[in-house]
């Protein structure tokens, strides 16, 4: 299976996620880690074409999602940066997915100069998250907690 | 915005769909109509492409789909046959919408054949509908009438 550059262009536009996720983590100063991921899911019928995809790009691992679903998932911090952001800064999305890119593009430069460490970085990249997938953030405990102390 | 082919052919292997739709016709032979369509559907916020589609293919509408979700649509049989079908022929998807897309092909040649209008041709036509998309089908009605109707 062979697949074009312009063709995962336009399975992303379709079926891919750029996602920044936050996740609870005490060894951080934040307490909360910054884990910035591209994922395309398919139905576990079409699980080859997720291994084209891994081919493709040579990097990222295939996962189950959830049920009978699977995705492709890149997730490390120098596959994302050097293969997956240059892929799409060279071939345009067509749709508004282009906007959810850019801002993804934006945490993974500041977590580069390490802002995602400081506490003024971290709620930089929060507020670019808010603003993303347009899905109610379920961390809200992290939001609660940059309200509560307000002098953190 | 200049659509490729082969994004064209990842969009479709991701958000795409080719449908058989039986509806109910008192003026056909067999009270059921059998309506073939290709689809896309995207939210609102992406209308744009919609109509790059329409612009790439010459042919369809764009429509309300349901909420704020719109959808380009073929429904007229001549526009499918020469232009849409051409197109996946030529350029092959990659996912097992493949298979639908075969199965879409199938129907059509019979309704080219006008093997719809006749009881044999209808229930043929049927049976391939309910090997496709995968999803319940609302049209239990046809169903139940061919099997009541044992004569028919």
């Amino acid at each position: 299976m062979n697949l074009q550059s312009q063709w995962i262009l336009g399975f992303t536009d379709g079926e891919g996620c750029f996602h920044i996720g936050i996740t609870k983590n005490p060894e951080m100063r934040c307490e909360f880690q910054v884990v910035p991921e591209f994922t395309i899911t398919q139905h576990k019928r079409d699980i080859k074409v997720l291994y084209a995809l891994k081919a493709y790009f040579g990097c990222g691992v295939v996962r189950v999602n959830h049920d009978d679903r699977y995705c492709y998932r890149v997730r490390q911090f120098s596959h994302l940066k050097d293969i997956i952001v240059p892929f799409f800064e060279k071939h345009k999305l067509v749709t508004l997915k282009r906007v959810e890119f850019e801002k993804f593009r934006r945490v993974l430069l500041l977590m580069e100069q390490k802002h995602h460490l400081t506490v003024d970085g971290f709620q930089k990249i929060q507020e670019i998250q808010h603003t993303m997938n347009r899905k109610k953030h379920k961390n809200s405990e992290v939001s609660k907690k940059f309200k509560r102390e307000s002098s953190f």
